[in-house]
């Protein structure tokens, strides 16, 4: 963006989005009003109705969080939903009642009872590890929501704000973002977060302008001042110019284009979405999908009593391929273990858990039964539809658990043709994220009929950096130099093995590395839907001798900073 | 082993030592004396005299854990003996001590109101994840302690065994294993436990016959038995044939080579070994080890107040150094953040920590001072012995970290000059443990004079499999065709980058697999002393020609079990 010299300093973070608003900044402080106070004498309380008003907060406690879940799985998809679930166990932790009811009998109304009862059991998460420690974050959002309950504490109100509303916060939590309407609020910038937080990953699926990770600076925004929030560009300004509202109310300067891209010189790049829910298929088709990417089924399981049978899977695959007569949708089963509990399997806690039991290792170990209902679905759902299904394994790491899972699918095609169900053999694919697939990635190739790199977990595990470790943060990044390389023996695998291979990490959606990845030889990028007019446009511009040569110049750079000079390079001209 | 006929069975497991050892079986159960029964009437109990006898056991059971500690931790390595420190941590847990004391004044003996106090404490950390449930186990093993101290309950002594015992357990813990007077067992064999586990690691670093995850079948074996621990083939023989016993006996029939060795066609390998403490070089001369060719400094920081200075560190050294005065002592920087806290450092709990800040991303960050004050000890003990001091870097997974590191070294090197102290630069080199490593080492083989494959952390990153997580043990074998792959990369670019190339994981120990790591073009295998004699004799039958044909059939091997068939059909030639 070229500011001229007298336009207002832009502040700079990572945008999320690339979406420009501008409207009304509204600073959310969501503890401001819960300032107790001393509680009054112990004779002027009485337990009982002390007592009720607290079982009335849980009450409204437990509906409201009720809402937000159901709300965030429908919008977002039922990984971030999750959370809730956990909030309502709090709701309703013996240890926690005990301790409000015991505070309660010696005399201290309500809101400082649930004050006193939280305290020790936040500290004892406190001095925990990670994980736990998080939890502390989460006791404290539930004894919030409880003292707001009980005291009528004023806040702001997500779900009503005015209509053209900037909104700007430290953070945003779960129960905040869960609250928001896209159709009011015209963006939001935080002072804390990065690229993969939880407000993020909401903006980039409900297409808000936002910029995360701002820093400080943002306090010196204030409330009710005009911002304009740039999620290309990562920036937010205060009092924009005309000439910049301007650009920022045209929107988007992007054409979505409907029909397959190739680059200048005629090669074809199948542009795709990744999918969490049905709700995004909608997206998807609008901003252009050729078709879908990722479609992750952890929606279908999480969140819920018992898995879903095998009808209720049928018809989930089959609307998502009727979305796409003519396109193509990969779905990647079920991969949970890493991060992703779910009440009715048995996810036992690791220390690592992303180097542990999840994925493939389910499917072919603890959740065998689950895997052959889902595969028996996906069959049925490839015969059923005109667009082609696709199914590919997530976290495998050597042929053997390749082949059990191709066998699992060859039995189960058997045991429906002896039923006389009708069905049909999906495309079968791998998902390249663990270093030993990239390393054997000749061997997996030869056996199924593309692969797909999740540069999320193959960056985090190559560079041994998880994806939630703030100190480690740097070193995750797909542009470095063993990244690459990874992802270049990959596409070369491949080739030799009659593969097609696509990407469907968050790298693929970014439109200044479409050369790079174009270079790189990949048939098929997914991404959050809305990245995708940005990505066909990049890649209708290419011309592939130059992405070439840039792919091989990034490949043999020494270092990331290398790497993004060659791309900008490239993407300059 | 050839068995005859009317040979006993043997009973399998994974040996975990290459010795034998013949002896008479003593069940070890450490808790069958500690039921406690009815407390007697609260009116007959005298609490002030209970308070007494349990501060007595206090004082008692800190005495023993301070024993244990030193005894681990001169005999094992810090590493080890850190669990005592959490352990009298326990006894000293203010919430604990309250639980007693209030126990007890409600008319409960000490001991009852030791099993009562610790009964929520435990149950907390039982419901908690990985790393909180095993405190759980320390919580018991502190409870049953102190119910012993309190008690007078009998245990079988481990420290006073009859010379000649063979000690059976279900598992031995770290309390276990530090009473173990080596002179006088002659062996062990336990139903749980891996190569991995506590009882295997102190097994090796004593030069102990074990056998450990024997399973349930090892109950068949009464106490008094005879029995034979065959630690190179993972057997357990109760009733040993005379021919039996005698080949055990005879002990280990390899001869124990002070030379350095090579192939039968000449090609040199150097055969070095890993040690964890000073106490270690003794054996490793011992054992014929050409040098040390990983030398872990954790033992130097942990377990104390405060990080040891220059000149303390400058001793350790060079008194490594001057072990090996024609040899090479390649150390290891500190690497602490994985799985190793230390008191006065912050490090910080995550969720993987495996794939957090550990090792040269500390000491870039964090730790840069400790790290300047290590390289300053190392750059002046390379000036004060004969044999050549290597340094390397551990956890490296860029180009711009190996070049900090560099930096910091020729800064150190600078400061020293200008100071008039005498030093001298270190050959430097980088461990390749994370993927990233292998997939850049041409960019680090350029840089440094050797690099040093760690194959356990190799291994866990690139199969995506942690250390601790026994649900993918099965992934984490470094005979994986990826990790192979990943080896093969490295070896290529140290070789092109004219750096030499060694091994230091628990792979380069194993003697089967030495023509395959030869034939891959390791210059250098280090190992747990005990197993260099059978790794050089393995080495000296060798020709480079069948070791490197070897080689390529298993980097081309589809799976581990082809390469396993490779690596026997060439031993077995």
């Amino acid at each position: 963006m070229a500011a001229n010299e007298s336009a207002p300093r832009a502040q700079e973070g990572t945008g999320v989005t690339p979406l420009s608003g501008v409207g009304s900044a509204v600073w959310y402080d969501p503890n401001a009003d819960l300032e107790l106070g001393e509680p009054p004498a112990a004779e002027a309380v009485d337990p009982d109705a002390e007592r009720e008003r607290f079982e009335d907060a849980r009450d409204r406690a437990r509906a409201e969080l009720e809402r937000e879940r159901e709300r965030t799985a429908e919008r977002v998809g039922e990984d971030e939903a999750a959370v809730f679930d956990a909030h309502k166990q709090f709701v309703d932790d013996p240890q926690i009642i005990d301790g409000v009811e015991a505070a309660v009998d010696d005399g201290l109304p309500a809101e400082h009872a649930v004050d006193a009862a939280f305290e020790d059991p936040i500290a004892q998460f406190e001095g925990m590890d990670g994980r736990m420690a998080e939890r502390a974050d989460d006791l404290r959002d539930v004894r919030d929501r409880l003292l707001r309950l009980l005291t009528d504490a004023d806040r702001v109100d997500l779900a009503s704000l005015s209509t053209g509303s900037i909104l700007l916060a430290e953070r945003l939590t779960p129960s905040d973002t869960a609250q928001l309407d896209s159709e009011r609020v015209a963006g939001f910038a935080t002072i804390e977060g990065g690229r993969t937080s939880h407000a993020a990953i909401f903006a980039r699926s409900l297409g808000i302008p936002a910029v995360v990770g701002v820093g400080e600076d943002l306090e010196s925004i204030d409330d009710g001042a005009d911002v304009l929030v740039d999620g290309e560009d990562g920036a937010v300004i205060a009092d924009p110019t005309p000439d910049q509202r301007e650009r920022a109310a045209a929107g988007r300067d992007v054409e979505i284009r409907e029909e397959p891209v190739a680059t200048a010189d005629g090669r074809s790049v199948e542009v795709a979405a990744n999918v969490g829910t049905l709700a995004e298929l909608e997206g998807a088709v609008a901003q252009g999908a050729d078709g879908i990417g990722l479609f992750r089924t952890e929606f279908l399981f999480l969140d819920r009593e018992a898995p879903p049978d095998e009808d209720e899977q049928f018809e989930v695959y089959r609307e998502a391929l009727a979305a796409f007569p003519e396109g193509r949708v990969v779905v990647r089963t079920l991969d949970v273990g890493g991060d992703k509990p779910i009440p009715y399997l048995e996810t036992p806690d690791a220390d690592n858990p992303f180097l542990g039991q999840r994925g493939i290792r389910r499917s072919l170990g603890p959740d065998a039964d689950l895997f052959e209902t889902q595969l028996r679905a996906l069959l049925r759902a490839a015969a059923a539809e005109s667009g082609t299904l696709s199914v590919m394994f997530p976290m495998v790491a050597t042929v053997p658990e390749l082949e059990a899972a191709l066998e699992t699918v060859a039995d189960v095609a058997a045991d429906l043709e002896s039923e006389g169900i009708e069905h049909e053999r999906p495309e079968l694919g791998v998902m390249i994220e663990t270093p030993s697939a990239a390393f054997i990635a000749d061997e997996l190739a030869e056996r199924v009929d593309f692969l797909s790199i999740g540069t999320n977990d193959l960056t985090q595990y190559v560079m041994a950096a998880a994806r939630e470790n703030e100190r480690v943060a740097d070193l995750r990044d797909p542009c470095e130099p063993a990244v690459l390389r990874a992802i270049e023996r990959t596409v070369a695998a491949a080739d030799a093995g009659d593969a097609w291979v696509g990407m469907c990490g968050e790298m693929a959606g970014d439109p200044d590395l479409a050369p790079l990845l174009v270079g790189l030889g990949l048939d098929e990028l997914s991404m959050s839907a809305v990245t995708i007019p940005e990505v066909k446009a990049a890649i209708a511009d290419l011309e592939t001798d130059t992405a070439e040569a840039l792919a091989n110049r990034a490949t043999d750079a020494a270092t990331r900073t290398t790497v993004y000079e060659h791309v900008n390079t490239t993407t300059d001209q």
